[in-house]
């Protein structure tokens, strides 16, 4: 690739300092716009109204939990990294991508209350840009592993155990999504269901919770 | 928690630097998002609607000021930070979640002036976000201290004051939270109060005024 | 330039990390941004609706994708940088400046879907906007050249596939502003194209997909 | 100040890191958000309803190369400190929150086109805006020096050079904003002039234009 001047050539090492804070900034963005779509509306008293929008803080807080996760498992991938290549990068813009898409889902199941048929729609767009995330999270993390680009310490009994998670969450969004076609606010809560098992390890609450003296 | 790849695990360090720039991104856009709910709205000539929208610019600064405020204990809590862990990052999630969800309430009480009622459901919205972002705080502190996270030196005569000025701080909110309930505009300004408090240590302030040669 | 305080000195070293930060920063919010702009509208079935906004959706994927690889060619340009100075700062800025506005006609072409003669408007400005940022990118790298802004090493045989390249790209510009002229389509699919090109070697992509053993 | 555990103590070094970080993510952000205030409005054909929206286009460049111009100041300065500390944080806080103010003069003067009565209000309050980002610039840096809170070399003859250069700024800014009561268009162009004497040496340019070999 010796004519490819303004991107980074095949074989050589890419920093990926400022891969991390392009991303970081993706995700923190995308997470504090989810806030610009949280609004309330007549009619009702002013306390009603607040109460009514209550489906915009759930989906808020579901979106806001679940770009949290994703920076997260996003996070502990690219620390490992000890290069980038080009088609790593693509991968991750589409990851980014999806990640940024997220507040439009949002949007709209926020919006779809009352009417059954949009919330159906709704939560079935969310739960597939969830999936996307997820799936498109671990092509990023097979292709870094097929072109070694992770360093080389610590992989060894970790693959086995992202995996058997991926699997576990994927098959968990897609029952989610075919239980949001009956009854969406049960697939919601499914969402952040996910996304909190993806941020905290299930034995560390448990050792926090029981195991003090 | 051996089978826990794309987490990072219980008893591993986990860098800080990431999840610095990742508080740091939702901090600056919370803060910079408040602008986008700036408005002017007819009836009156061009000056009036300018001067007439007076309580958005209030809501204004008394958001940045509050985010200034939790950004800069955020920060030293953060700086002390020796490692992380999976629950640690969690709480602080649930910190940048209600600090990015600040936008809501400044803009529902910018937008309740000249009725009462809307302004009182607006104002308590508004203290118990403030409320929230310090009790969440004051937890991810505890929990810090609990696990042994922070870097050993200097920890020591701090713990003591902080919580005495944490106690201070969450009695004033919801002494604010109530005079809110009767003067809204009373208890705007003790929010401002408090988030001038937790920013300017009051003897540094006097130092300079007064110990001058 | 002695009385120039609050400005860098023309022969003085500028850090080039917080120039870094301030473009990153600028290119991770201008590609999050664009998520605002997506919407759905009546009339049609919740379904419908979704399905209705797809130009609003494709007009999204260009821009990431050409805000992406906007961001990776600036990217390598500012990594290879040794110092900086004020006239190199102004450019960056100009570079910022075309890339935070691309949001507009991203959504201008999202809305003009229907009407065959704001489509051509729409594509012409999206055009002109992509044409600006790859010539501003272009003026950068002049400059930085001739002023030896670079750190020496590896400069070589960049020189000239740079140019090439750049050359193709804006041939490539320029005829999918005259197409969008006729066929606004094929031109948002030829500026698609030439992002991915910018993305990805396609050299690399054939080894990856050909040279598996 | 024993008791004052979550904010830095006035004597104690106060990392610049963050600061940087969070200034920068202020900056970055105020000018990205700049471009959601561009819309185009009816009536007219697609193309005139393009050209007509001008006069954000034109607020939009000023407002950008005002951030650029301030971000460059604010870059210089924090680039010189050795410490922070608790006023000064609050200083700065008051910077970027006139910063982040500018998104909205900035959509007030690009709304108020047409309307003599409303555009010298929206300029007005667009050149007090400026004014107040120069002067509490100009606060933090003497601040700065008060205290002794920049790094010691390099200080020496830059101290006159700034503050002639501020009050030059300053001076035209006032007559600027004078001028705007009667003339609010040439108001805009000055104030583009002050950003671009600001981030370009002037002596720089003409090197470049007129010393080549």
């Amino acid at each position: 690739m010796p004519d490819d001047g303004d991107a980074p050539r095949g074989g050589r090492l890419f920093g990926t300092d400022r891969l991390a804070a392009f991303s970081d900034g993706v995700f923190s963005i995308a997470a504090t716009l989810l806030v610009l779509d949280i609004a309330v509306h007549p009619p009702g008293t002013p306390l009603q109204q607040v109460l009514n929008a209550w489906p915009a803080y759930l989906a808020y807080v579901v979106s806001f939990e679940t770009i949290g996760a994703a920076w997260l498992a996003h996070n502990a991938m690219t620390n490992r990294l000890a290069r980038s290549d080009p088609i790593f990068l693509q991968i991750n813009l589409l990851v980014l991508l999806v990640v940024a898409f997220l507040p439009f889902p949002t949007r709209l199941t926020a919006d779809a209350l009352h009417d059954q048929n949009a919330e159906r729609v709704a939560v079935t767009v969310y739960g597939l840009t969830l999936l996307a995330i997820r799936l498109l999270g671990a092509a990023l993390d097979a292709y870094a592993r097929h072109e070694h680009l992770y360093s080389s310490q610590g992989d060894g009994d970790g693959v086995q155990g992202t995996r058997r998670k991926l699997l576990r969450v994927v098959i968990g969004y897609v029952i989610a999504i075919i239980i949001g076609l009956v009854l969406p606010g049960l697939a919601v809560a499914l969402y952040f269901g996910i996304a909190v098992y993806l941020m905290l390890p299930f034995r560390q609450v448990v050792r926090l919770l029981f195991q003090r003296p």
